[in-house]
């Protein structure tokens, strides 16, 4: 699903990863760790695809709410077995979202009005 | 491939989609999307994978090479045709990478010393 997050400015943090080989309890894990997110102060959305690469997107309204979930007890956990067992290499940017515009078929959504696309 | 990014600060450009049924030419416009984009002054780095929805984050070293990109015509033409044949939804998120770190098997990375992970 494609995150229905609120008027910019808020934060992302963009987790992209290269897995090992072998399940080793990370699937049940990831599904944990989404459940865990989504119920924290301050989420906002995510988005999550894997092919050669994982990229999930979390949202938060701030950086104290990414900072909480960051040192949550069951987050902590799975960032180490990440590191011990499921990833080969992974890279986190944090990243303050500064607009957002939107398409969906049939109608064009966005948080921002068509002036503020021009970037300028 | 995970994107080997400079120092922060730089931005992405946060796109996440989701595909209507068939190829309809999708493919081999996405990827020629990836080679024009990668040959542009201030591009930095993309990452990209599709499952139930794609995400493809692009970085770039300011806004201004990312508002070129946009108005790139074979862009204009790639991005009409995302809204007339292949996207049933899309949201673009643009947004300025403030820290990163990461992680490669046996090793540890990243632009920022630890002091600067803790978000405060």
């Amino acid at each position: 699903m494609i995150a229905d997050t609120p008027n910019p400015p808020y934060y992302a943090v963009i987790f992209t990863s290269a897995r090992t080989a072998g399940d080793n309890g990370y699937q049940e894990m990831a599904e944990l760790m989404v459940r865990l997110a989504s119920e924290q102060d301050g989420f906002l959305g995510i988005e999550s695809a894997r092919e050669e690469i994982g990229i999930t997107v979390s949202y938060w309204r701030d950086l104290a709410s990414i900072q909480k979930w960051r040192d949550h007890v069951q987050h902590t956990v799975a960032r180490n077995k990440g590191r011990s067992d499921w990833y080969s290499a992974y890279r986190t940017r944090i990243a303050l979202v500064e607009r957002d515009y939107g398409f969906v078929r049939d109608q064009t959504v966005g948080n921002n009005d068509k002036s503020k696309l021009d970037l300028q």
